[in-house]
């Protein structure tokens, strides 16, 4: 039988910081009853967390079994057990993998498929696509990042897109520029000078297919692959990190406190700082005055620059919102980006960037270089949408409508879940809370699943897994009202039974 | 006065081997007589090339006159007459800039603002963005690389538009894959099985922002920055080379004959070779059975890849098309692309990527980093449009519109200019052709823009330029049918004067 140590068959690290296959196993001391339970929940939360990917082989009984100094049968009851629930499955012949449907949407799990083929730059050897979880039956769905398109005016988008196309077959041959529609180009910068009192004109705009674009190129642009250090948010947004990432900058994942990302903590060397100022992905708090401060003197002092994602910036519930760290910025030092999919519906593809005047042509120039342009009749349509009010009108909609479910959440979450710590600073269309006691999230989260009861790990938002990460967070945008308290009340018969 | 020498103020090369400001200034032999006129010429040549770029500010004609040993007198005079002329504009105080309206469609052209920042990568420090020069007014249009959009079904299109947009609405809120759209990617497997041989299936396709963001995720996968070479055919397609090298690749120009690229003259270390095959971009030729054979014997020695471009795939006229490198290819080496902005309409920005097995799941992955998937609805409009044959016989409806245009315009030339050596072998929307004689390419540009008839001069797309590169080139997408005997009159008209 093992001691009462630490083992592991792989721990590899990845060039931006994320594990990829690490399953480190502490065994109970020496002669403990628990030990087979203990391996048990600690290979079936590496699985939830996306550790031990879906399709990947597991090591023969034999050696797991030999690695870890335990007897081949618990090994063997073990993978039993895992196999019953669902966590692994048996391909005749060939051994035991990690279940597909076991899998969740992280930013590291593979795909199931040989993806490391040399011929292949290193970053995209080890990693799979994104799959999207939604595709998983919800009964009650409180995932994140998906708004609400049931009262988006489609009838209304309908009718501006087939003007657009009107338009279109109507208008000379002129190929847009990389800018982007100079109507839509106008519309934005007025839209966000209003709504977010971001200092720009029509010319500073540049229209992206979705803020996700926006990252790559700024990346593009201003990361010398090997040697540019990117600061992030831990836990922050994955996808953000993984466009620098795969641009060539190296990741350092920065530390965040109540106030926001701890400055404080920034590298010297790092040459971008990647923040969610207004409604900090997934935390949700909103970097302070004082913070927003010291972030714009840091960058100043080191010659760095500032990327500030916007995504939800129309959706502020309450009170003035804080100065954009774009309008705080008077040396040139910021990226502001911002997205449509967040306020409209996610299938549109339609973001922006404005950059700082040393940065305009280069930003175009690679927009020129990832595809052109965006297509043209969309890029009308939503010019008219902005123009015409519509999205002014939808938003205040919708504003109400998140507000209202907002509340009903948090009210239900007290009334019914005292124990869970709620993070409230800044509102956006997700909560977060803190698991405290014993009960891991990956586990929460895969027991409320088989309850159709759907929310998100914190952990697929950190980096560095010596934080504080056992926590949970719940979106709203896509549940309905009257579901929500239905939801948590699921939620507390999950959590009483583990 | 000067001496009969070479002098050049600037010379600088960039990595991918075009040249941004180069003017060596060819001077006659002392006390010519046509001292004035000949540096006159090769600045109006410098500018049209774009290798004076717009907004470039001149040398102060005393340093000029300095420099290459000439009277100040004479370098005022000449000054005076390229403001005269429009090719220069001056400010109070500022001095003598190129002006912006001597601009064309060239990949090394600056934007007048300055990118010399050195926060940015060295790439983006020197490139400006391509402007569109469809702006200029054009009575007789034969620029290249636009197809016709007036014979497009754009009711069709709004139909099938609407259509998506209301199967959107009541959708379920289940994010797309990476790949595309389920339908899209059906679709298209059968439209390019049928009309192109490729073999793939429907799971093989991943759907881009056109033709350019294929080539940029297929760099993203494969170029190791600063290491990876990638061949390309010179003369060949700006945008393509571009792609590879903002992503880091060495760019190696590689020379081509009657059946295409010269095979023989790719570098060894060259790891990724750029092809037109079906034909080629900008000279016209098929590439030949023996030559498709001995490339992808090539590759396999070597280890390399081919990034196979079919971007006119559709608009073969005579006979059976060869086969793609993509159908040939028994190795897993080709990477299939295509674009459905020369069939369809360029706003469009659709096209797709066949890769080998082994780059798949990474392209899916690059494609997620770069903008997780092409609007929704878009697609679905794009899966209709191709299910239901509209595409079929959109195509087919081209063909013979633009065989008919390709006739009266070979007609024509043959006719009014047999001076004019074309190259004739693979029918797309382009004919180039030899100048031969002494008449620059770029001045002949010129000129004929004076009277509204525009089309191309070759050597916006030779990177080596010790190649004979004194050449134009036809596109006849855009001329309505009528004009095009008018256009050759106009362009016998101007050869006559110069």
């Amino acid at each position: 039988m093992g001691e009462g140590r630490t083992s592991s068959f792989s721990n590899l690290q990845r060039p931006d910081g994320i594990e990829i296959l690490p399953i480190r196993i502490e065994l109970p001391p020496k002669g403990s009853r628990t030990l087979r339970e203990s391996i048990l929940l600690q290979m079936k939360r590496a699985i939830v967390d996306g550790r031990l990917v879906a399709g990947l082989l597991l090591p023969p009984t034999r050696e797991l079994a030999r690695h870890l100094g335990v007897a081949r049968n618990t090994i063997v009851g073990i993978y039993d057990n895992l196999l019953s629930e669902g966590y692994v499955e048996t391909r005749l012949g060939s051994g035991t993998f990690v279940a597909k449907r076991a899998m969740r949407l992280t930013p590291n799990q593979g795909n199931g498929r040989n993806t490391s083929d040399l011929r292949l730059v290193p970053y995209f050897r080890t990693v799979g696509v994104v799959s999207p979880d939604l595709a998983q039956e919800a009964e009650f769905d409180l995932r994140l990042g998906h708004p609400d398109k049931s009262q988006f005016p489609f009838d209304v988008w309908r009718r501006l897109s087939n003007r657009a196309l009107r338009t279109l077959e109507r208008a000379p041959p002129v190929p847009m520029g990389p800018h982007g529609h100079p109507a839509l180009c106008n519309a934005i910068a007025g839209h966000i000078s209003f709504a977010r009192a971001v200092a720009c004109n029509p010319g500073d705009v540049i229209v992206t297919a979705g803020a996700q674009q926006a990252f790559g190129l700024i990346a593009r642009i201003l990361v010398e692959p090997g040697k540019t250090i990117v600061a992030v948010e831990d836990p922050g947004y994955p996808p953000l990190r993984q466009a620098f990432a795969a641009a060539g900058a190296k990741i350092a994942p920065v530390p965040l406190d109540h106030e926001g990302l701890r400055v404080d903590l920034i590298p010297d060397e790092a040459k971008i700082v990647c923040v969610t100022p207004s409604n900090q992905m997934p935390m949700g708090m909103s970097m302070s005055f004082a913070r927003r401060m010291a972030l714009l003197d840091r960058v100043h002092q080191t010659g760095g620059v500032i990327v500030e994602d916007d995504y939800e910036g129309e959706f502020r519930f309450a009170g003035r919102p804080l100065e954009a760290l774009q309008t705080l910025d008077n040396r040139e030092r910021v990226f502001y980006v911002g997205t449509f999919t967040k306020c409209m519906f996610p299938a549109l593809r339609l973001g922006y960037a404005v950059g700082p005047n040393w940065a305009r042509p280069a930003l175009a120039m690679a927009k020129q270089l990832a595809d052109w342009h965006c297509p043209g009749a969309q890029q009308e349509t939503m010019a008219a949408f902005i123009s015409e009010g519509h999205l002014v009108r939808h938003v205040r909609r919708m504003r109400l409508a998140y507000q209202h479910k907002r509340e009903l959440l948090i009210g239900a979450l007290r009334l019914h879940l005292p124990q869970l710590e709620m993070r409230l600073t800044a509102p956006g269309l997700h909560v977060s809370a803190t698991l405290s006691g014993t009960i891991p999230a990956g586990l929460l989260v895969t027991a409320a699943g088989n309850q159709k009861l759907r929310f998100e790990d914190l952990s697929r938002f950190v980096v560095r897994r010596d934080q504080k990460s056992n926590g949970i967070v719940f979106g709203y945008g896509l549940i309905d009202a009257e579901k929500i308290l239905p939801a948590v009340e699921t939620l507390k018969d999950v959590m009483a039974s583990l």
